[in-house]
């Protein structure tokens, strides 16, 4: 496809869109290296944790690891359906956004190197509910976008990547490891990782939440389409958090289990389920709106972008 | 196409790939922003310059806008290949890389618009040269990459985007704005934000010399592809540079031009040839290396990424 001509020659960026105020936001605040965080305090904690406090700890580190690297190279298709649409502003966002989760791959994967859980192979600890969501759906639907990038297409890839994974699993995640680890007062330098991560995921779901409005502003029929996309994958998201809390649940029912950690696995299941909500409440609020442009100027009048 | 495994699950990051290595020095030295150059010295220059200085600059700065925007999205195929090919360390990298250039796009955008030509249609500056190039060359050898990433159609996109658009035309510019403005202590604003684009284009460079090595090393039938792409191509980018020096020719040898700016156009076009020529020199170093295996190693040992 060649080019035909070039908005920034014919005329200017968009100053005003929504994406490009987010990249302008992605740029001040999202320039934290995960090369700068201390990982010294973590491997003195692991190394003295029990060897059942360390198997607590594994299943989620696995989880994040492949969620991070899975994303990393499934936003592409989107990177891709956007600047063929000819969002520029969109496309200039998401390479802060790419950015972002190469950040965040490296984040655990030199966590898992500093702790001396580098080479340690770690799939195992991936449910069938994980791999429904992380090994197929998300790469499914996101690369559909490579040969259909229609308005119901783009909702269902932002809805899986950045409600479902991002919006609801990675959310969930965070919640975990700091209601584990940082009222045990150990490993300091992961969760400060996961705070930048946490920050940069809010620009993420801005994105998504803005994408899935814009295409369903007046549009019913595709607002039917995220909330019965959102149900459909729910169970499996659902079990991704149910598999993780059993683990722990089993773990801790054993007379020999040897750990100080504790975890309110009925809490954490209830947490996953309110983000659930949350993100329907979130995009549902596109009612309000006729048309996508009205919703554009809504976004820039509220400065919420 | 499902997930199978994830390197970061299975094992971690290799980090001493050269491209791993180069990644870090991206997150370090191309932190720069935009957004914070002060182009109020550029507005009061611009004001003063009499119209044909004016009009001196328009061509350069339709190049680059152009060129800058073209880049931002054509290097989109180059990061899927590298994704689909299962090189993480060259897929973090190009996340810096495409951050990169959304950056260059801004610089020129927001130049244009403070000085007060952001409405400005700059297309009509676009020579049939540089049409070939950009227009076509670029995004078809690019996206060539979506349905053949053979290691020949991935030295040819690198070559035209790496080698042709940043490693002569891009260099060519940077120093034709320099020799022009610098010289005439002018535009100070966009002279820095040259100085950042050519410090990240080096690094730009490196992966194009890198890639196309990697691929090369004791293969001369694919070297062989490299350099006749480079002779294909060279007729068009001396072309456009040809093209851009001619109107600065053919505008001072008017009687009544006003302008106080000097440029040398036979020095520049013998500067672009150079560039050509050093591209070459780069690249054929591989024929030191008998693989890509010792190519890494090499690369790691001497620090040069």
């Amino acid at each position: 496809m060649a080019h035909e001509s070039f908005q920034t020659v014919d005329g200017e960026i968009n100053w005003n869109a929504p994406m490009y105020r987010l990249y302008e936001k992605a740029k001040k605040n999202g320039k934290w290296n995960p090369a700068d965080i201390d990982f010294t305090q973590d491997k003195m904690d692991f190394d003295g944790m029990t060897e059942d406090e360390k198997i607590t700890s594994m299943p989620l580190v696995a989880s994040f690891s492949a969620g991070e690297e899975a994303v990393t190279l499934d936003i592409l298709p989107m990177v891709y359906a956007m600047a063929r649409q000819g969002r520029l502003e969109d496309t200039m966002f998401l390479t802060t956004f790419m950015h972002d989760e190469a950040k965040h791959t490296e984040m655990f994967s030199r966590w898992q190197q500093q702790v001396g859980v580098g080479e340690m192979e770690l799939s195992n600890f991936h449910s069938d509910s994980y791999k429904r969501i992380f090994y197929e759906e998300l790469p499914g639907s996101m690369e559909r976008l490579n040969v259909d990038d229609s308005p119901q297409a783009v909702i269902r890839a932002a809805t899986v990547y950045n409600m479902v994974v991002e919006g609801i699993l990675a959310e969930s995640g965070y919640h975990s490891f700091r209601e584990i680890f940082k009222k045990a007062g150990l490993l300091p330098g992961i969760l400060q990782g996961i705070d930048y991560l946490n920050q940069d995921e809010g620009r993420h779901l801005q994105f998504g939440i803005y994408t899935i409005q814009r295409l369903c502003a007046g549009k019913d029929e595709n607002l039917k389409v995220f909330h019965d996309y959102m149900d459909e994958l729910w169970p499996d998201a659902f079990g991704v958090v149910e598999y993780l809390t059993s683990l722990y649940d089993v773990q801790m029912a054993q007379d020999w289990t040897n750990s100080s950690l504790d975890f309110d696995s009925e809490a954490m299941k209830k947490y996953a389920k309110r983000q659930f909500d949350i993100r329907k409440k979130q995009v549902d609020r596109v009612k309000n709106f006729n048309n996508a442009q009205e919703l554009d100027e809504q976004l820039v009048k509220a400065g919420t972008v």
